[in-house]
């Protein structure tokens, strides 16, 4: 890029960073992020950020609260430091299904988060795949939000998994959008897993349109418990589906997620490096896809001024 | 309610405002809101809202951008006027669909619009089914947004429609949590029109689900042209529905939508009185249910300082 | 201009933002603004704007509640898609005159508009003759406000209506000193009507000052009904003025003002072209200057960044 | 009034302050507001405020920057110590003549108080004869401005100077519409004094309309100088006006005003007592009309959250 | 209290909370807040808030970052549930030292937090020994900072320990207004250690004033690692003070302090209760004093409105 | 510098910025600041500062709240005229002790002037030796406060006043700081002198320390009435100082200031240009020191966006 330009990470975000970085041939900035016995984060920047137009990689991953505020930290010692503008990259957001009152008295977290990344000083943002698409709304400043789908498209299309034999499944009847948009790239249809909201019988989902003796690709945006991906594929199997995967944008893999996976009968789950995945934590059918490919092409046209529209085709 | 209390109107919503008033015992607040030739809109208040509770009714129906001024107009003028708190109520959100960027370079007006009501000078709202419910994270003053879903279920087991026999329609799949929520009142299955996002091809949607010889119901939030409801029916009447009743809350009906219901086989639409119908867009098989007690109730308990939360039960 | 440099234009103006882009040299900037049958408006903004200056001219005349939502949703759209700056001209104020509070529970509109106008996105504001120049400070950003009279005066003094032998009438007297400016120009003296605020008594009104065998200019800044000029004329008819003109910068000419201007002993009616005016709302004896000019001058000294106080000498 | 209303007043205002009090039937609030050696201003309030509505009475006349800080001073104070509202009011409000943008590169810095005013925490203002009545626009928070034309009428009217025999005068072309206002109280027509802006040629005024053998009262709303009302009154002499008197809201009466006044063939200046006349810059024919009762009377209203429109009437 | 009266407490501070509302004989507001897998904290508040006054307390120590977004997400619910007021009861600032610029582009930490709590929602704060009192400066809300010195000095008394025989001892030069502060209370001299800024030159302290044959107290505001204590009573130790004694405000106790405090030559170390100190963190020597009675004194006298200035005597 | 580059002094600080000027190899840009007989100033910029980078320069001493009005004027005229960024230069900031609330009640002014800085529209700050480090958390825009330490510890240097016979003096407990970070320019020791805060007790302050047969340095960063070098240097006198100096970065010398360092046994009292020393204010044992370098290399450094941490080495 030029001068005028600096690309750093905190924490959560190193190796994906990199990568970004090299596709930009950059290096990233210089700073020392440390954490003290009583739990506070103290944050030197070591290089000159005046002037400059900043890009600052930060996932929301656990541990959520610290990641948070790392982030909001940097934010405001880089304005105070004089930052010109201050681009936020969260590739994964954390408290993002926090995004309504979903009964009385709850906060909506989300937009909490939205207003303490604005005050604190941030100019623009820059995310992917965020959980409802109406966060979008939650922020005044410029925000751009990417889409995996087409990488996932791309790399089942790579792998055969496309047209009539494929139903794409949405294992949960809040999610069909994305089943929707994922099947439209793969030329397939849709089916859905429909439950009670209760989690208690989430094994008891009943499937509303055709699997048997198809190969299908349950989709979702976020990889957690895995619960819903390993009760999907009960559901699909006992259903006679005959190849069954599962694709997530952010694999985040929480408690014995990998061991569910390990068991369920999910030939391969993709998922991308939006949040970084210890090895411990992969189950043994886990396909990672980067996006740091797509996050390093919005960087470079935001920092150079063009449309990133082409991005969404 | 008491000395504190008023309650008015603005002209979108007169007729609704006066059955709330006539079930809170009060009557209306005096105000004249007039437009002048160039189309600028005046407003005098004619009693006296110094250090009193306003409660305000304003559905943003067309022509929505008028609705929109008088109604930030007249939030301008109890400000100035010291009005102790300023609570609106609307019951019809305009520009709700408008929630998020769907292509580059497009506003997020639904934000805008919450933008607008805070700037000038509302201190909470109340809103009924609201397009998308991560619009209460648009604002960050209180927000109680209710549902009319029991109202609808309340009225269909009245006419014998539940259980088994009935099947609850999403008429396209964004709207399958609505259809969710109605069935679960209803004892009842779900099943989904699914078709491509393409306006032209909306005609060749298939049903994912079971609805033959089922007395089936769609639900949908908001009943515009009217091409939704039709063309779901044709499906549905096709693939051998049994009876066909279709519901939404909030019955715009521009265009030409009265005479496509005509000439539609629903047998029954149901909407709410969220916006006034005039009688010559109200289609013969038109059924209103009134969300005036619905409403009162929320305005009594929150003038009260009575929790609400028994309303979302 | 340059590559950093947009001009785009709203529905209200585009006949005038074409006359001000062929001065600059420029085309205007492609954008698609709809309006749904629900009256709900929708733009699509067809080029980037990412890191652009952008000049974006929208009269507020009727419809004045369209035009301004049209206004902020544009502002909106720009903000969201990274427009470097965001420059209004707006070459008429609607809602200007309702600028104070001049009953007990009035609005102060005007400065709502503003508030609408900065909250969307607004980085600096360019007007023309704003009803009361007090409404500058209204607003906290930038804001230069033209005025007409060196307009009207070279037209005048083109047409030999100068000197001992002109009086320039203010038609009611708080537009005193419109008319102080305009005879400054002309090296001409100044004579008031006076009348009760009354709208009924307006007939009414007497001439302080002299005007018998005088040719008479009257001027005031926006000619709406009619009724003002109308009157005025009638009054000085009597007075004995040996030929009547007027000017107005803004034509607005709402309800039957053409009718009444071509019934009255008015010679000829000047306006600038600040708004559209309709082929059948333009009298005959209307004469209309383009103010065109003035706003590509003035816009090109901001966008390169040039002092533009040479426009008010 | 009650236990949770405090009138408070700081240096400018302490007389007006104290008359108010004894209309109210309380005392003033205790505070000691001291300047150090360097200028700094330092308040200590000597009675609990928390949660106590406050009413604070200071004028911003000469010195005006001192008056001015010892106001937001008290109002910062005010706010940290818990007061429940902080209503302020400004008799005369100081630096309100420049509320726009005049020149090239001026600031407006009426607006500039009004923000200071609200930013440092008052949450309702009450003033009395604003420069421009567009003032109020440069609030958002609940502004009510009283007029003392009623005052002056009152007045004028057992002095029996009304009906066909006076004249009120406009003693420069941009007060008209006060002397408009006072006529119509008084039965009586208007003159208007018209010069050039520029101050030099103030003498060279000419009257625009008739005062032969009439008594005529000039009305202005700032007696600063003097100039103004000294140069008319010449004018007048000279037109053969029979008895000439002056009335202005706000007495400065700055520089030589007292000597120009005596010198002048004024026969009684009014003014009120919205800002303290020192006894050596009264000049002999001054007559103090009392704001207290009016303003006392807006206060009560206020605080008993009755209407204030009667006061307008 | 009464029934607008809640007192809420999140996890870091249930033990003192519930001396609290013992001593305002209250019961502690039901609410649940948990931490899912993902780190993510949810909070359901389980009874009416709205239209209540609500005094919320948390402590922000380790973990902080944890504390702080349980802290600000519950002042988000709050807010959206119609609290009346949020007073929120901070007994230990976290962050508090990083209270400006010390290098280059640092953050300014405890700014950023004070900015946080006042977006969420936070109406009034109130404090205990904050690090420093200029903190107080970097809110706008109402801020009461309470002092801990008269309960230490009372207990010092009762124990004998003041007068002549006793040196108040500021550990590092940095804290001698807190010295200043005790020795006043007790009538005693002060001294100080003095030492480079270097951590690691720490134990070459050297002391200004006189301790032989003293009984000294050391006096700081929190007890954080405790080298500072550990290092001081060294130095003191080796310049014959008779008796050691140390107190702190804020008892952290991070990493190895226990133990230190325990192999020092200091007799007793006095805390509050400001922090919940987990059994096996607190050294044998350890003496903890209660600062519940403070903080329900002030809580009860700014629920009543009464003044809290006496508590500051 | 360049064209984009333009600084500014305001009439409390133009000898300062003139030699500010000196160093930049600029002129002064040209303004008009006027007061007129009502205490109102008035303010025109002479030249375009349309997109400029403005650097303006006043110090807030006495009158200080004239100097402040000025100061906040002179921003909204730059706002209003288009200045791109607005740095602020204040070598000494008035109001600086009112940072906190010391007694129930009080303000917290410093940050009320902090507030209104930001309000008007300043973009950046640079200040000198701040009252409180912690100030800078009272901004939220880029602080940036430079040390006069060097400047003094470089002329002592060059006087052979530093090591084992130098003592450097904090004259009350509270500037201990100060005196520590110049003792370590200098490698000397520090002692301080301690009295109670009673004004009317400080001649009775003792030493902490030793001083006897030493050469002594008295550090502070006001020297305003004197009274603290005059009594300190008593004190020290008495204790056997050898020589006694004095040095503090703000030279206010109010009241009778001047009179009192005469008549002390303090050989040399050096201070800074950051205020205009009036000659008559000017003890004979008065040194100045010029800050006008180290604040023309910071002004160059900001424009430049070159990193400014090399000053605070």
């Amino acid at each position: 890029m030029n001068q005028n330009f600096s690309l750093f990470s905190l924490n959560a975000s190193i190796p994906l960073a990199k990568k970004i970085a090299a596709k930009l041939n950059c290096s990233l900035g210089k700073l020392l992020s440390r954490q003290f016995s009583d739990g506070e984060i103290q944050i030197n920047i070591e290089e000159s950020v005046r002037g400059k137009n900043i890009y600052l990689v930060q996932a929301t991953n656990f541990p959520v609260n610290n990641h948070l505020w790392e982030l909001i930290i940097m934010i405001d010692a880089l304005k105070r430091a004089s930052a010109k503008t201050i681009n936020i990259i969260i590739p994964y957001f954390g408290y993002a299904r926090q995004d309504r009152k979903a009964a009385a008295r709850e906060p909506i977290t989300a937009k909490l988060v939205a207003n303490m990344l604005v005050k604190a000083g941030t100019t623009r943002l820059l995310t992917l795949d965020l959980h409802t698409v109406q966060l979008q709304g939650f922020f005044d400043i410029p925000e751009d939000n990417l889409f995996s789908t087409p990488l996932f498209a791309e790399y089942y299309r790579s792998r055969n998994l496309y047209g009539e034999n494929v139903v794409v499944i949405s294992p949960k009847n809040s999610g069909i959008s994305r089943a929707r948009s994922l099947a439209k790239y793969l030329n397939s249809t849709i089916a859905i897993i429909d439950h009670e909201k209760n989690e208690s019988k989430r094994q008891q989902g009943y499937i509303i349109g055709e699997v048997k003796n198809k190969k299908v690709i349950m989709v979702d945006d976020i990889l957690n418990t895995g619960i819903t991906f390993y009760a999907g594929s009960e559901v699909l199997s006992k259903a006679g589906a005959a190849e069954i995967y599962a694709c997530a944008t952010h694999g985040i893999l929480a408690n014995n997620a990998p061991d569910l996976m390990n068991l369920s009968p999910i030939k391969e789950i993709c998922v991308t490096d939006s949040v970084t995945i210890p090895r411990k934590c992969q189950p043994k059918n886990l396909k990672i896809i980067t996006c740091s490919k797509l996050l390093a092409e919005a960087i470079k046209r935001i920092h150079l001024k063009q449309s990133i529209s082409p991005l969404f085709r």
